[in-house]
């Protein structure tokens, strides 16, 4: 039974899952909210804030139990039930996707690639062939997919959408440049790499007016 | 001269400059706020209210001449100066990366990959050459290198850091999971691609736990 859970909260978890994974590698069974404030750089406040959400999974004066903790944020973020996923477009982005074992070990298991190209169709890319786009209604009627994952041109991508919605899709990973033109009833999530590249150099241009600036004061 | 911009207009200007740059495509001259608010699909007071940041690229009555704007926020966003990448970590994602043009479109050029691998070192991804992880010092003191892209496994990550940053190295695109030991004088920009599928699968559970809530009820 989940309550309602802002959506700060939940942008927090995958973090948390991730530090928790690297104290279980540590072979650390127990840590407490200020220890692991301390390393995540946020309060301890927040962290028992946060984890309050899910009944709150610490105890006091004995802190965490990092097994649990970890396993009860993996059932949350639906980790260890197997997520089946597609690629359309098995260009290079697609194909480094579909080579990154870390999403089999978070149970996202990519089961097929799509592409128009005939020089990638037929090909296996790990474990997961790469079929003719043409054929995705065949494969999708007769297999389980949860997410499709778009790494593929603009328009290429506006216009399969509509063909993943008529078989059921209902979850988006996007690569692709575009808002993807979907109600609400249809859940994207979006990875703009140049807006992130883009960000990142607006930031140090700020900065470097910011010291020039700066510099111009102190030489006055 | 750049006056102090939230950070919610700032993550918001490369989505402007990429609707910009479609009506570009488009061959359209002037849009009115109301008509950029449709397309993109947020208020019309939004988008003036975010550009009046800028000083207002609109004229009452006319609405913005597309050119000029997506000029100014280009080069609010640093493009068309020319922002020198490097890549550390010429696996899948590291040469993905380094194939995509469109970062070149917006003045983004891959210089030049590194990699410990020596299956990998010597080749040549589209116009860079992967270089060994051992010549990093001697390469960035002859070349301006503005961004390091870090594409390899967090324990290296963590080993490659201190390395850039005695470099001069002040802006870090980073894929490693791992949050990153650096001051404040350095900018990152995290894509963490694991977390960002964790958040999609987190909410398509939590949406289907609803969706069996409310047919429970209805069952009543």
């Amino acid at each position: 039974m989940k309550k309602k859970i802002s959506k700060a909260v939940i942008s927090r978890l995958p973090r948390y899952y991730r530090y928790l994974s690297d104290l279980m590698e540590e072979n650390v069974d127990r840590i407490s909210s200020n220890d692991l404030a301390k390393r995540m750089k946020v309060t301890a406040s927040q962290i028992r804030q946060d984890l309050n959400n899910f009944g709150g999974f610490g105890q006091q004066g004995y802190g965490y139990n990092v097994g649990h903790l970890h396993a009860e944020i993996g059932k949350l973020l639906g980790i260890h039930t197997h997520i089946n996923v597609v690629i359309i477009g098995a260009g290079h982005l697609g194909q480094a996707l579909a080579n990154y074992q870390n999403f089999e070990k978070r149970g996202f298991i990519i089961r097929a690639l799509f592409d128009v190209d005939p020089a990638v169709i037929g090909k296996k890319i790990r474990n997961s062939e790469v079929y003719s786009l043409k054929d995705l209604e065949k494969y999708l009627s007769s297999h389980p997919v949860d997410i499709a994952t778009l790494t593929l041109p603009k328009e290429r991508a506006a216009e399969v959408v509509p063909r993943l919605l008529a078989c059921g899709i209902r979850a988006i990973w996007n690569f692709a440049h575009i808002d993807l033109p979907v109600g609400d009833d249809v859940l994207v999530e979006n990875v703009h790499l140049s807006e992130s590249l883009m960000q990142l150099s607006y930031r140090m241009l700020a900065d470097k007016e910011e010291k020039e600036r700066l510099a111009g004061k102190t030489g006055d």
